[in-house]
Parts: C-alpha cells; sequence; structure tokens
C-alpha cells in the first residue's frame, strides 16, 4: 500500500521541525492569550510575555489551566478576539450552573475542519466513501465536527444523528454506506436491529471502515465490533475544550492513535506530583492550542489518563501517539505508592480467556498495611472445581496486574454472576483503607 | 436607514439583466441536467438541448417534475455528476418506501450557504447578532442550512438544536441571543415555560428578530408572537427539495417574501390547467433551480400554494416577493368554477374580530347545484343573541370570502366550541358532493 497523506508537509515533519513550529505558534498563541481578560491578567501576574519560549520543552515553566478555571471566568473570560469575530460556539449541557463554552471564529473552524479530514484520511478513509455520521448534532461537538470534516475531505456525508436504528440501516442500504462513525454502545444496540430485521452486515450493507469514539472501551469491545460488523473499527479521541473530534486518531495501522503535533502541544504528567512522566507511562493528558485564534488554551488539564506510545509508526506520520484514554485522573487511586487507574487492571483482565465479565477493586487496610484486593470472576464454562487450574490462574493475574501497575494485588477468584451489576456507570472500586481517600 | 445588501450586484438586478442571467443560467442547467439519467432520457426524447432557451418564457415549453419523479428515480437518477463529486445528501424520513433524496456538490453547499446569508441579511440580521438555531439538525435541513449561512454572515451560531425549553432558555440568556429560527408553534409552546418560570423575553432576554417557519402560519400568529417576545418576527420559506431554507425571505419591510430570482425560476400555475396565473393570483408554485450542479431540478411542482406579490418592494431589491404559503395544491377545491384554497378562508376569517377559532368547510349538492358551506364559530364573550348582529357579522363573513376566492359562501354562524377539535392536523375541509372529488 502507497503510504498517503493529507498533508504530507505537516504530518511527516521532522521532531526539530515540528518542535521548532511548535515554538512559533506556542508563542503567538501566547501573544493571542494575552488579550483574554483570564490569561492577560494571569500573565501579567506571572510576567510572562509573548516570545519567552525558546525550546518547546520551557512550556513547562507556564501555569496550568483547568476546567475550573474555565467555568469561573465563563461566558467571555477566555476570549481572545472581539465578540464580533466570533461565529460559533460549543457548550456543554445541563441547565443548571456554569457550562463549558468554547468559541470559534472561522479560521479555528476550518483549521478544526481541516484536522478531522486528516484524521478521517489517516483512517484511510477517501472521497470515494460515503460517511454516515450517527451522532446527535448540535451543541455537541460530534455531529457538527465531524460533518466539516467529511465534506472537507470531499466524501459524501449522510447527517444521520443519533437514534432511530431501523432508519439507520435504511440509509445504510438505500446510499451504500461504506464507513460511519458512532459510539461503541450503540453500535452494539444497532447489530441487534440488524439481526432482529433478519439482516446481517456483513452480507447486507457495504460497511467497511467503522470510527468509534466518544466512550472509553476496550480493545476487545473494538474486535467484537470488527467481527460483529466485518470492519476495521478505529479509535477518534477528542474533546470539547480542544475542540471536539479530530485531536487524535488511529491510523490503519491500528496501534495508538496519531495527536496532532501541530495543532496541539502534548505533555503527559502524573496528576499528584504534576510533573512529567516518561514516554510509556500512564498520566494526566495536558493539552495546549497551537492554532487557535478565538479562545485558546494552554497547558489544559483534561483529566484523561493515557500514554504516549514509546517508537515511530510504520505509517510515516511523525507525530506522537497516544494510548486509548484509560479513565480520567480523579478516578486514579494510590497504592504502595503507586498511581493506579482502574482501566489498567481492566485491560490486563480482558486479555485473560478465562476471565469473566464483571471484576472489582476492594483497597482495604489489612494488619496495618494497605493492599489491593482484586475480585475477578472466572467464566461459568471453564470452571471445573479443578483448584489446581484456579491457583494457576490466579497467579497469572497476580503477576500481570503488577507487571502493570507496579503494586502486588491480593486476586480473589469468582464464580461468574457473584459481582453484583450496579445499574448505570459500573462501580469498579470501593475503599475501606484508614485512611482511604475515595471514601 | 441606509439601504444595505449583501450582494447588491445581484439583489438589484435590472428585470431585464436578472431575466438575461436567468437565461444563460437555465441553458446551463439544462446542460447539466441532460447529463443525469433522468433528464438525459426525457430530454432526447423529447428533443430539448441545451442553448434552446432564448427568452426566459420559453421555460413553459419544458416538462414539468414530479415529487413522484424523483421517487421512481431514487436514489441516483436525478444526480448529474459522478458521485465522488458529492459531500453532502439530505433525505426525507420515514423507514419505509422511497424517500425524496437531494444531493450536493461544494458548489451547491456553498452557494446555498450564501443564500442563507443573504437571507439573514435581507431580515436585518448582521455579524454582531447571535443568532440561536432552535430546529433539528441532520438529515432535516432547518439546521445545517442555517447553521453554513449563520457562519457565512458571520453572525455567532449557537447550534442549540429542537426542544428542551429550560435550556433554550439558558442558552438565551447565558449568551444575550438576539435572534433566533424556529418554527411558530414551538415558540408559542417555549412562551409558556418563559412564564412558568417567572421570566419574561421581552425583559429577560435580549432577542430583537425572530425567524420562522417550515410551518404554515397566520399573520395574526406572526403578530402574536411578535408581541409575546417583543421583537420582530420574518417569515422563512424553503423546501429541501430546493435546498431547504433560503428560497425566500422576508425584508425588513415585512410585505412579502424575496425568492432569489437568479437561483430560481419562479411560475405561478393553475394547478388544473398547468397554465401560468397572472400576478397577484394565487396557484401552485414551480420552481426551476439555476445555481445547482450535483442536481438540478427543471419545472418542480413543489405542490406549494402562493402567489406573486405585484409591485416593487421599498427595500430595493428587484426579487419578486411571493406571499406566505396557503396551503397545498392537493388540498385546492373546486366549487361554482373556482380554485379555492381552504387557506384563504382562513385568512378572510382571522382578521375579524368576531370570529372564534374554528371553522368547517362542508361541500354539498343541494336542489342539484354545488354549494360551499362554512361553518364559523363565534367568539362566545362577543355573542349575546342578538339576531341583527349575527346577521351582520354573516353578510361581512360572506361578502369577504367571495371576494377573495369569488365564488359565494353559505355561511352559517356557530356557537364557540361547537365544532369537534380533530386530534393532530385539523380537518377543514369535508366533501359531501354527488361528484366531490374529496371523498
Ligand atoms: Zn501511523
Ligand atoms: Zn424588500
Amino acid at each position: 500500500m502507497a503510504i498517503e497523506f493529507w498533508q504530507e508537509e505537516f504530518e511527516t515533519l521532522g521532531k526539530k521541525d515540528l518542535q521548532k513550529l511548535q515554538v512559533d505558534r506556542l508563542n503567538k498563541t501566547i501573544e493571542s492569550a494575552c488579550r483574554s481578560p483570564f490569561y492577560g491578567n494571569l500573565y501579567s501576574k506571572k510576567n510572562i510575555k509573548p516570545g519567552a519560549i525558546k525550546a518547546i520543552s520551557q512550556i513547562a515553566e507556564l501555569p496550568f489551566t483547568t476546567k475550573q478555571d474555565l467555568r469561573e471566568n465563563f461566558p467571555y473570560g477566555f476570549l481572545s478576539l472581539p465578540k464580533k469575530d466570533i461565529i460559533r460556539l460549543h457548550s456543554s449541557s445541563g441547565t443548571t450552573g456554569n457550562p463549558t463554552v468554547i468559541f470559534h471564529n472561522r479560521h479555528d473552524l476550518k483549521s478544526w475542519a481541516n484536522l478531522m479530514a486528516r484524521s478521517l484520511f489517516c483512517a484511510g478513509i477517501r472521497d470515494t466513501d460515503v460517511f454516515q455520521n450517527i451522532c446527535g448534532y448540535g451543541l455537541f461537538t460530534g455531529g457538527l465536527g465531524f460533518q466539516y470534516g467529511i465534506e472537507t475531505l470531499g466524501a459524501l456525508s449522510i447527517p444521520a444523528g443519533a437514534g432511530n436504528s431501523l432508519r439507520q440501516i435504511k440509509l445504510m442500504r438505500d446510499y451504500g454506506t461504506t464507513a460511519a462513525h458512532a459510539i461503541p454502545s450503540y453500535l452494539g444496540r444497532l447489530y441487534e436491529v440488524f439481526e432482529a430485521e433478519g439482516l446481517d452486515p456483513k452480507r447486507d450493507t457495504q460497511l467497511k471502515t467503522l470510527v468509534i469514539g466518544a466512550e472509553p472501551h476496550t480493545d476487545a469491545q473494538r474486535k467484537r465490533i470488527e467481527e460483529m460488523y466485518g470492519v476495521r473499527a478505529f479509535n477518534s479521541f477528542g474533546l470539547s475544550e480542544m475542540n471536539g473530534p479530530g485531536v487524535a486518531f488511529e491510523c490503519t495501522h491500528q496501534n495508538g492513535l496519531h495527536i496532532w503535533e501541530d495543532s496541539y502541544v502534548v505533555e503527559i504528567i502524573d496528576p499528584e506530583t504534576l510533573q512529567p512522566v516518561p514516554d510509556g507511562e500512564y498520566g494526566e493528558l495536558v493539552m495546549t492550542t497551537l492554532d487557535r485564534e478565538a479562545m485558546p488554551l494552554i497547558r489544559y488539564r483534561t483529566r484523561d489518563i493515557t500514554r504516549i506510545i514509546p517508537g515511530e509508526c510504520e505509517c510515516g506520520r511523525t507525530h506522537r501517539r497516544i494510548d486509548r484514554i484509560t479513565g480520567r485522573s480523579d478516578d486514579m487511586f494510590i497504592i504502595k505508592g503507586c498511581n493506579v487507574f482502574p482501566m489498567q487492571i481492566e485491560g490486563v483482565l480482558m486479555k485473560i480467556p478465562e476471565v469473566g465479565s464483571d471484576y472489582m477493586i476492594h483497597l482495604e487496610t489489612m494488619n496495618g498495611a494497605d493492599e489491593m484486593v482484586v475480585e475477578v470472576e472466572v467464566k461459568s464454562d471453564w470452571f471445573q472445581g479443578d483448584i489446581k487450574r484456579l491457583n494457576s490462574l490466579s497467579n497469572t493475574i497476580t503477576r500481570q496486574i503488577r507487571d502493570e501497575v507496579l503494586a502486588k494485588p491480593i486476586v480473589k477468584l469468582v464464580e461468574a454472576g457473584s459481582i453484583p451489576k450496579s445499574e448505570g456507570k459500573a462501580i469498579r472500586v470501593t475503599d475501606n483503607r484508614k485512611n482511604g481517600l475515595l471514601n
């Protein structure tokens, strides 16, 4: 396969050139940010001046920006341009309290649409594709974000919106949809409707690519979706504070998401110490916009937990890859001095074939020491009362969790169905420690 | 007030220059249409060739296109370009039968966005406005149609979507919304929510302009909306086959909707004889696209009933004005040789202060002759058993209906509440004639 790029001149920039571009754009961004009430005030207090950044590592000298800052300076405290230059806003939902709002001028929307087109192209989608955007429109960024990207790419967009599975299926079949965007859990429900209608997406549609995002999911879920639909499924990452979708995207090698470093500075920090973590280690993603005029954000703490995947991608793109999001920094707990994210444990468990669908993490104080007890269901068709096999499985899980999070767990295997199902979002961690933080 | 235009060079074209432009564009449109399977086949059979049109009146020599044609040639029979050039489709809803689908290439979307911006500008909306688009997005053309238009104009767009009144109100107040688009019936419901919250849109919002469309409504409804919100409300007209919104729009003089004649050829025909009706008379709107590349439609029978408003508009725009849509040609009936649309009768009744909220039209055969019996509720606080006043009202109604539709009705006044309310769409006409067509 020929290597192809949407914007080769940006996507394959060497490290030095990329960093030079980042430094130039960061200085411009600081200059523009200083025109906003929030940064103008903050940077003048801290004597931070445009042009101060000579090497991209110096970004660590700038203060962080948090969601709390956004809320407290609602609605116009981060605006760097006169209101009349703004042509769109996206805001979080809810009818009480201050929402999070992001403003865009014409340049920002064009630049966002371009990053979306680059992302879709990177996943192998072309102007010959028929792309069905199965997601809510309006203030939610997935709708308009993908819409503008598909049109910029030149594929045929079907602005299908969310829900109404029968209609989604009819659209797919009427227009020969080859690619679609949806949240992973919806694709499971949609498949059930296909089945109920006596249809098989593999036989009865022309789908070859799915883009999944906006909802944390494991690689096992991705594989299941790929099998159900007979497609390749690509991870999309974005957050509304950084525009929405189009921040990071998997290429056809499906080994992590290229994060567009000409448009964002990417840092991974320890959410406790706020210091950078080495490549390969999990931490909180911190992002700085480099190409946004209306509302630059500098060192924004996303709360999303991921890691930089070390090494280069075979596709030839030089922008680094992040791993799928493994949770929120608010979910992190510390045990035996190690920062642990529940999704790391889940990641280990889901790769072990004997493990069933549920697990719980209990943090306990035992004989004065804090311990992490991991309760794991085993599949009912596997467990036949063989104690030797149980011990062997328990040892495997213990070792693999320790390798992943560095803290050794106490593993308890339990029968399938013995962990109570929770309504809504699953609760995966209980903290019963004497000085536990999660109580 | 200074006269201002979005595109003065097009909006103020003299009649001759406008017709010359139309002839040029119509010939190009025929040329492009001939590349579609439907028109290619039809025009070759009828020996219609690009360049055949020398005067715009010759358009009457071309065959009509109907919704039935669109359905029978679903999905690609009207496509004039290779599929890979298409970047968006909009299609009607429904999960059974063939929907109506319209395809757009990049040029078409740009041209549509420009017409929308021109329309908003014409109603006095500027880049300093904050415009909340209260309508469904996705395949419904009101969402993306207005979105692209607002952004092209340069106003701040709030892609609010439909429903969730509390949130709509919060958005209006958080961002100082000055203009909004919604269907008239929703604005009534929204006002009730304002009231329930102890809020008054006149005092508690910065609204000054509302755009209403997509739903037939009377001028009385418009006036009520203007009073409730303390705004000016402008009519918007569009239909998905002609892109969606942005086809015709009221200017600040609010006396009819300028229909953009550089982009559409406009004809009004008698739906029975298919012959043109004189300016000022009601008939079916027939439209031809002049600036659409992917899917030109020539002499498309819209089924919408309106009329050309004679005379020139004070705003200086030379594009003719159509009246608000007064119904669908399918609703038309013929009585005593006159074509009558129920909305004409409603228009007369709603202007008479003594008339209540309901009426019915009964077509009857009496002594061998067909008669139109109009049953009219009178307001309960007005009727006090005074037969002289009743007779006088009845005579007024009879005379005004006859003046409007040319056929003399038999008017029956009834008490308020005596006409049964129908669920859903009101049924306004019953046909009990011996050879009635509406049975
Ligand atoms: Zn790659
Ligand atoms: Zn005018």
